[in-house]
């Protein structure tokens, strides 16, 4: 670690170094998703959020006996440093992930013919291959005991939540659970198996048509399911009541550490084939399904690229959701620019109670994420995640908003406004207007593109980066995400190394943004679909599916063209407008000979 | 086939079916490719050109008893339905190669339970692999005398060419072949091969700095070679002789055929392990490898990736090939403008003839492809083949060049511009100055891009179309493919499913167009190398090396903005220029803040 002159001895990294040492291992790995894969753990149920003292969202930890190392990507590269004391911080760079970053390490982190403990919960059945494959090339050895040794620092929290368990109404889903096993139907029998294992939450909400709000920022319900082509044997985690008259009649409910024995042998011989995709599957749930004897094939999960194609009633959900979303974010704009006009200080903590309150009031069930309320400096913070309640906003600072939140059908929101925390007539400075006007041109790049049928996320990526790249500028987080039960859901992703297709009908987030330590940032994160260009078959068009006014006294018009002058125009209607539905964006001028 | 009333007896493909139906078989693959998987088989030496009356470089035929099939890529659409006569065109669309465009048809084309004939030196063990799993699930069987079968109808030829083979100085080379060999010595020994077999020609002239002009538009040796990390075992095609005085002394001359046996003896048990590329190594080659008992491993062609990266020495030679070359096309265009002038009327066959006697008197050592001479509506025909001698060019029209040629350094040129066929005083017609000034746009965006490091073929790709794909156009074929002792290298490859890594110092075109079967084509189409950035070393920047002038008759100014008509200024300076090297392109206009 290098830290020789550090001596915080309260720091919880100390006595897990001590337990290992005791013990004789190694390293420990605390990676901070929990058995469901979640991205989201609780900060009072994460125990790398304990050991490091980092409370972003993701990001994993290695604890040596001698060393300290925490793996984050480029959003939490300045929080990782101010939160987690002690830590080596290694922050992967924009094509490489997390993981990988750790599993290069690993080399340089443990002794050789040492072990390295971990918890088989928390790898999917893909990651322990490549994390077991490194062990070998380095002699040393993989320890199952990392529960055990997790346990021991950080003990079990007790579960009391009661979580109020709902069924969406069918106009909002557009689909019941029978029509949708229905439509997997055929993909189970194209890969060859008779059931499927779904280990991702929001894939077990999509199905059932089940939502709760058990996990902050998450309206599915934890559990584990087995699904047949005409049941879902749905596993509860323990303490969670669901009301079983609602339930559709293809849902059978059962202990979530008894679904496997149950499914076992209630289908004895006929289960015939399980699939699980080897990228979600954890080596525990493995494990355990070997135990029961369970016939295996490995399958791409057929599920997840079902539920990213939106329904035309979840879609029509969607937009109205992201309407009232558009509205929550501009009056806090407008609160802001308020509190500037009567010569009130406020501190980011204000605004993001004035956001909490203000999602309420606009019929909000939830909060899809913790608010990202960043003012000045801190918008270089690319997942700043805990207001400062201590310095007041700066008159003519930058001020970037990132919130989300569920409403009645269990989707989520989510949209980020960067704006200017001054009076109304306040006069951004020339270096403000041209980092957000380059944020902006790259986002109409985005919002306003057609891309050729079987594009994938990296090429809608380079087209959204390229206004930037021009210039050797560039952001070092994703361009967008899929978006549904959860905020972040995937398929579609769009990044420079994302390979999945985009399709008509998906959900998505663009989002590109600049960050300078030294000055702030800013980001402008919009919803988007596709959908077929009626002129050219062959071409998707991106629809926009949030209008939120930006903030004008932050435009550098000269830097702007025709089109992209219009493309705002266009905004500037859709967010006045009543349609339930959006408009298609405007066309770039047309050659007449076309 | 459908052509019930088809009754062109005289068709070789007739014929064909005739012994097909006599020997029992259901089909017979004729690839357009040989023995050394060239890419431009010379016509009197192509059983695929004989049998299906198309001539162009790439399709792939399959003629059944009752059926005849031409596979080519969007390139040859309009060519390959003009000669191929009583053949099925089926054209594989952009992301899609041609073969998975006839494995996919293969369960239409054969009946259940029969068998495919096949010539096992032409497929790759990747595609040998493939067509045996789809002929598998069809229940049909592969046969592998498709070699004898070719015979019977198309007589292998006598081989009387008497190629003259020199050495290239190392002046331009850059490297000698101990040096080449040397670097290649750790990529061997991280692959854990003692040798490489070297299938690809191009990779046997880079590493034995060896040129002959043996086949048609190609610079190098036919052959095979298995090469050490001391020592290159080149087994030549027979009549083919060499000066050995001349040669690199790491080189070991065979005859072909003895190669493999030669080496297996001679190194006898020490061989230690063949590593083989299986997209390149063909299962005839590894049923001969077997039976010497040589063992083999399947690798990454380590020489192709070294040879793409173009050393300092080569680039300046390059670019001093590419400025003859410029001059002879723009000569070439001022020949057509001329002989409007002077009333002449003239054919694409004059302008062919022109050309090259032009790159004779250059001093080029031969062409590196046929030239595309295409007027008018022919320029539509993405690789029109062979030009007109009957029609004379139409005043007004827009007339498609595409050529190049090699050098005493035995490296190719390649090169497109599309001009007016016309006065000086010509007015092009709005539609020809906005097809034309689109893709000039389009062309713009890729030789002024910058690009992240680590970024691939398809987000230069996507940067380059993406002002076509605006109004849903595109063009059925790559952006660009690199360029080196072939006119087509691989890597790097720019298309929108290239996942090869861009890197300094590649060597690649650019070349996006337009073509409407009623209007005609335009391509633009230059070469151009990556720098690193200066300002920022994340990133690589397009250095253009190619810099011919286009025709200004057919520019829509009001379609460019400033920046893109900087570029155009930034090019006919440096087309005026005598520095060997050219300058960096403008940058676009920087906002201050940076």
């Amino acid at each position: 670690m290098g830290n020789s002159g550090f001596s915080h001895q309260s720091l919880p990294f100390l006595s897990v170094q001590k337990l290992l040492k005791e013990q004789n291992i190694d390293g420990l790995l605390v990676r901070s998703t929990d058995r469901y894969f979640n991205e989201y753990v609780p900060v009072h149920l994460s125990a790398r959020a304990y050991v490091t003292g980092f409370d972003g969202s993701v990001g994993d930890a290695i604890i040596t006996q001698t060393g300290a190392h925490l793996f984050v990507d480029g959003r939490y590269t300045l929080q990782a440093k101010k939160q987690a004391q002690g830590f080596e911080i290694h922050v992967s760079d924009n094509g490489q992930s997390i993981e990988n970053s750790w599993l290069k390490e690993l080399g340089h982190l443990l002794s050789a013919n040492k072990s390295l403990a971990y918890d088989p919960q928390t790898l999917d059945l893909n990651l322990f291959e490549k994390l077991n494959d490194q062990i070998t090339r380095l002699n040393a050895r993989l320890d199952p005991k990392g529960e055990d040794l997790i346990n021991q620092f950080f003990p079990p929290k007790k579960d009391d939540v009661a979580a109020k368990t709902t069924q969406i109404d069918n106009k909002l889903a557009g689909a019941t659970t029978a029509q949708k096993l229905n439509a997997l139907k055929a993909q189970l029998a194209k890969d060859g198996i008779n059931a499927f294992l779904a280990v991702k939450l929001d894939d077990i909400a999509w199905l059932t048509n089940l939502r709760s709000y058990y996990f902050p920022f998450q309206a599915s319900i934890p559990g584990l399911a087995i699904v047949f082509a005409d049941k879902v044997y749905f596993g509860l985690k323990p303490g969670i009541n669901i009301d079983e008259a609602s339930l559709p009649q293809e849902v059978v409910l059962v202990k979530e550490q008894e679904l496997i024995p149950y499914v076992a042998d209630k289908m004895g011989q006929s289960l015939g084939v399980l699939g699980i995709d080897a990228g979600e599957t954890s080596k525990a749930q493995e494990i355990a399904l070997h135990q029961h004897k369970i016939a295996l094939k490995r399958v791409a999960n057929p599920i997840s690229a079902m539920k990213a194609i939106k329904n035309e009633q979840e879609l029509r959900h969607l937009r109205s959701a992201f309407k009232k979303a558009d509205q929550v974010v501009y009056q806090t704009q407008n609160f802001v620019v308020e509190n500037f006009e009567k010569g009130r200080a406020i501190t980011e903590t204000d605004v993001d109670r004035y956001v909490r309150e203000n999602f309420k009031k606009s019929g909000s069930t939830e909060l899809s994420f913790r608010p990202i309320c960043a003012s000045g400096k801190n918008g270089a913070i690319i997942h700043y995640g805990t207001p400062d309640n201590q310095q007041t906003i700066q008159e003519n600072s930058l001020f970037l908003l990132d919130t989300g939140a569920y409403y009645d059908g269990g989707y989520a929101t989510d949209l980020t406004r960067t704006f200017f925390a001054a009076k109304k007539s306040g006069e951004a400075a020339l270096w403000q207007k041209q980092m957000f006007t380059l944020v902006l041109k790259s986002s109409i790049a985005g919002l306003s593109a057609r891309i050729r049928k079987g594009s994938v996320g990296m090429q809608l990526d380079a087209i959204v980066r390229a206004p930037l790249w021009q210039h050797n500028l560039d952001f070092a987080h994703g361009t967008g995400h899929g978006i549904g039960i959860n905020v972040h859901e995937f398929p579609p992703r769009i990044g420079p190394t994302s390979s999945t297709p985009l399709k008509e009908g998906q959900v998505f987030s663009i989002e590109p943004g600049l960050y300078f330590e030294n000055l702030g940032g800013v980001r402008i994160e919009n919803l988007a679909t596709l959908v077929e260009d009626k002129e050219n078959p062959n071409f998707l068009r991106v629809l926009p599916l949030t209008f939120s006014p930006i903030d004008n006294r932050l435009v550098d018009y000269a830097m702007l063209d025709d089109f992209e002058q219009q493309f705002l125009d266009y905004c500037d209607e859709e967010f006045k407008s009543d349609r339930p539905w959006p408009n298609l964006p405007p066309n770039p001028p047309k050659p007449s000979f076309i």
